[in-house]
């Protein structure tokens, strides 16, 4: 286990476009045995696909979470979508730990960045 | 002031590709003076705005804090960023609240919803 907990929170940032977001808004049930741990190792799964570019996640305490994972490409994307450990989540998923969800795909056409006290550079090629 | 703080919380649905997505993920400051109203009259405002699909937003306490704003074109997404009253406030937010802060904007060309116990049905048009 990595000890990045107390790590300071920032967004992923900008990269340049085109790249891919999959946005994942999802309400969750009571039953919530097993979710972390399957949401942590998707965490650390996703790492390996070639062309991800990172992940932001915020949940309201009994309200709405939304993960937003980047990819450089639509390949990358297909990836992850299809990776069979992947698979086997989204089915636990629907079948215990979601009330509903949305998933959005996207192409981001443009993006920037803010940080406090620094200067605007450009996005991120990576 | 609506009545709808009980309403049972849900993701904005999929629609018909294609549409646009705006994801803006910010991690803020102590300073939060005049933050919430502010929030809350954007919320408002942001409704006005022909082809606003709807907005998806979540907190981690003391984290990251994520917000989707659809849109069904690329016109509608121009209007609501140079919105008076709106940019005012992304300079008020630069200036006081937000320690830092990525925007994506992104067109979304495949969505799906699910909902429990439900029959999976057709994105929506609107």
């Amino acid at each position: 286990m990595s000890d990045h907990s107390n790590a300071p929170v920032a967004p992923v940032e900008a990269y340049e476009p085109p790249y891919y977001a999959a946005v994942f808004t999802a309400v969750r049930t009571p039953a919530q045995s097993g979710y972390s741990e399957t949401n942590e190792r998707m965490e650390e799964l996703v790492k390996d696909i070639p062309g991800y570019l990172g992940m932001d996640s915020a949940q309201t305490p009994g309200g709405l979470g939304i993960s937003v994972a980047y990819f450089r490409d639509a390949d990358a994307l297909t990836q992850w979508r299809t990776n069979t450990e992947h698979r086997a989540a989204q089915e636990r998923g629907r079948a215990e730990w979601y009330e509903s969800y949305t998933l959005h795909v996207a192409r981001v056409e443009r993006s920037h960045g803010f940080t406090r006290g620094e200067v605007p550079k450009s996005p991120k090629t990576g």
